[in-house]
């Protein structure tokens, strides 16, 4: 559509701050900062000391996203590439695609808008504008690659991480294909639920004709302001979820655990990582009808507090070795935090990022459709979430009250070091 | 499921402050200053000054989350009733529920939990915990009573207001029953969205036998700290949405627009008002592609400063008189805010109460299921909301790229005076 009009809008020019134009009146000097910082920082510690509070470097030796404390909110979305050329046609339009989200995902963690025409009045604005005006809000945006993705399309079939091997069959699972795989992924994480909705359907626009949207989630965590972040954001259960987690400020447990080091067979997956995002749906109305005792063994945990059924506080070590009078262990041998446990995994640990999703009832029951986005970050997922959850499969009481009904697994390659460079482009040179 | 261990859980007990006990160690002050103060408050005005500032009253002349500053989250969900007795029978079990319902309303609004018993090993807890710890972040809690509720069952086919006349067709809608109608709703309204879904969670289990609910709908607004209220949000479309709302703290507005007069027909709605609930998806994708200009065209304003095209700031008054050099109005005469402008409308307007939703994408096309999903507030549905939307449905130029596919109207009761009353007890007496 198109017709005559006046257009009296004078728009931000392309790449400056958001918040700068329309709040500072002009003076993008927050935004200009934060990227002069940014270039300089491609060691594993952001130079968050110097940035403005409200943004994470979005170059580095690791994508941003996976040690970055958890942001409060999360828009998650998965791409399928719609290429039908020839391999050289097909990978040329991937590394495009994959060069132009680089620069907008960078732009967008810094508060700036897409980059392009935002003024015209004769075309679309290369923003959509939902964010205009907004902090960034420690937007990080990260990204995945599927499986499928090293089929005979790009010429890839070569360069697959044997760590990036189809998940075998889960049960307890129950998987919607709609809900499950894709070529790409983008987890897009950030304080505000606008500026990370921005993100995927702003990086779906840049990619029309190229990939269309697969599925999406959006998910929340602790609220800004609302525990601030000190306090193990709870879980629909009620329990606190996150207790034990890695600290992503430990560069040793992330070094062993996380990041993709020299054991790859593909080295462009080194200092990347391995993504497992699970759909959990938790049964909400059967739990609720669960006496407090019942729920406290399923876990393992106090509910109010937290502390290990052993213990007093949240911070304590559960002592899954402790009897209760009657013999039997104190934290029950089907509870969710023995059988999760490293202590009782040879080791096995990795690194959760979820969120909790509601997304209405479904039809079918009138039961809520909520629960638990999972996401997880490993260097491996055959030696740590396949075998994790084949022994929670199995075992685990929380299994009468979830089912996992959605599922990915992707490969994040390391961050792009400096402006001007694209996720992948190791991959794809 | 039932099976022998040791609680080591000391709940909070019944009626105590979440964040009193849990972050306070025990020493329930703020929810007890703030019930006193709000059992004293019942004029237009809620005594904020000396409530703590994540807390908004309950009990009133109105019920709040009308007037008051709207908050960043939405849950909002519609219930219908499953009774299956004698008319008498039937009315005993909707005021024992509302008065239920009252009282969790007012407890959950103070940062309390559910009333009953939290803290048996051997019962389900009477509040299902994922807002244990948290402050009630500005949570108000409104009533909605549907037209189904005016049937046979409850024999209060004689006290259906007038107003309360069911919504007629107004194109371009599609709706989706799934997505419409129900005996009653709840809006819940927090600043954070764990404590807002907490609310409709809770008062489903509360009524479970009497209830079930019939659809839900999560929304957001502008974030906590981004934006802090002060600006106008954007809705998904980009452009600033409410900029010449009805302010909830004037007076003379609320009573002339909004608030339930001796005009009524029937006297239990004097202080209430009506809600107008239209889920309304915007064709994303197509509003992507339309040129800037033609957007501000549509709407009336810029999209970058939100100023009406005849004007500089985000405030100025349009002036719809005004011509451009050709002779055509500035302001084009299908443009949203000309055909929504209450000085083109015999002075009609609406309290715009809306937030914007993303719910994934419409596996069918592909494209995003995203929107706003509006509410309004007013007098008479009839004169206002119906006589507006007949108007914006035969002319509105945003009807290319919005569709509604929800709907309900509700009459929502005044508010519940002082602990004790239930809500709507004038209408069950």
């Amino acid at each position: 559509m198109s017709r005559p009009g006046t257009s009296t809008a004078s728009g931000p020019a392309s790449g400056t701050s958001r918040r700068g134009l329309l709040a500072l009146g002009g003076a993008a000097l927050a935004g200009t900062a934060a990227v002069g910082l940014a270039g300089c920082s491609d060691d594993d510690k952001p130079a968050k000391a110097a940035a403005p509070a409200d943004r994470v470097p979005f170059y580095g030796t690791h994508q941003a996203g996976i040690a970055t404390p958890a942001q409060d909110r999360l828009a998650f979305a998965t791409y399928d590439l719609t290429v039908s050329g020839t391999v050289a046609e097909n990978r040329a339009a991937l590394r495009q695609l994959l060069q132009q989200w680089t620069a907008a995902a960078a732009a967008m963690t810094q508060g700036k808008t897409v980059p392009g025409d935002n003024d015209n009045p004769a075309a679309p604005p290369a923003d959509t504008g939902e964010a205009y005006g907004l902090s960034p809000a420690n937007l990080t945006i990260t990204l995945g690659l599927g499986g499928s993705l090293f089929d005979k399309r790009f010429g890839l079939a070569g360069k697959r991480p044997a760590a990036l091997a189809d998940l075998p069959k889960l049960p307890p699972e129950n998987l919607d294909p709609e809900r499950s795989g894709g070529d790409l992924a983008i987890q897009a994480c950030a304080d505000d639920p606008i500026v990370a909705f921005h993100v995927i359907r702003n990086l779906a626009r840049i990619g029309r004709g190229t990939v269309v949207m697969r599925w999406s989630q959006l998910g929340f965590g602790n609220a800004t302001g609302n525990g601030g972040g000190k306090e193990t954001p709870r879980n629909l259960m009620g329990f606190k979820d996150g207790t034990r987690n890695i600290p992503g400020d430990d560069t040793s447990l992330m070094d062993g655990h996380v990041w993709v080091g020299d054991e790859t067979d593909q080295p462009w997956m080194r200092g990347g990582s391995y993504l497992v995002a699970r759909r959990i749906r938790m049964r909400i109305e059967a739990w609720d009808r669960d006496f407090l005792q019942d729920q406290e063994n399923v876990f393992g945990r106090a509910k109010y507090t937290g502390a290990p059924l052993t213990g007093a506080k949240e911070t304590d070590q559960p002592d899954f070795a402790k009897k209760a009078a009657g013999g039997d262990p104190v934290i029950p041998a089907d509870a969710h935090i023995r059988l999760a446990a490293h202590e009782n995994n040879g080791g096995v640990r990795i690194l959760r990022r979820g969120y909790s999703f509601t997304d209405g009832i479904v039809p079918a029951t009138g039961e809520l459709d909520a629960g638990l986005f999972f996401i997880a970050y490993q260097k491996d997922p055959r030696t740590q979430f396949i075998a994790l959850q084949r022994k929670l499969g199995a075992h685990d009481a929380l299994n009468e009250y979830i089912q996992h009904v959605g599922s990915g697994l992707f490969a994040c390659p390391p961050g792009a070091r400096a402006a001007g460079t694209g996720w992948a482009q190791e991959l794809l040179a």
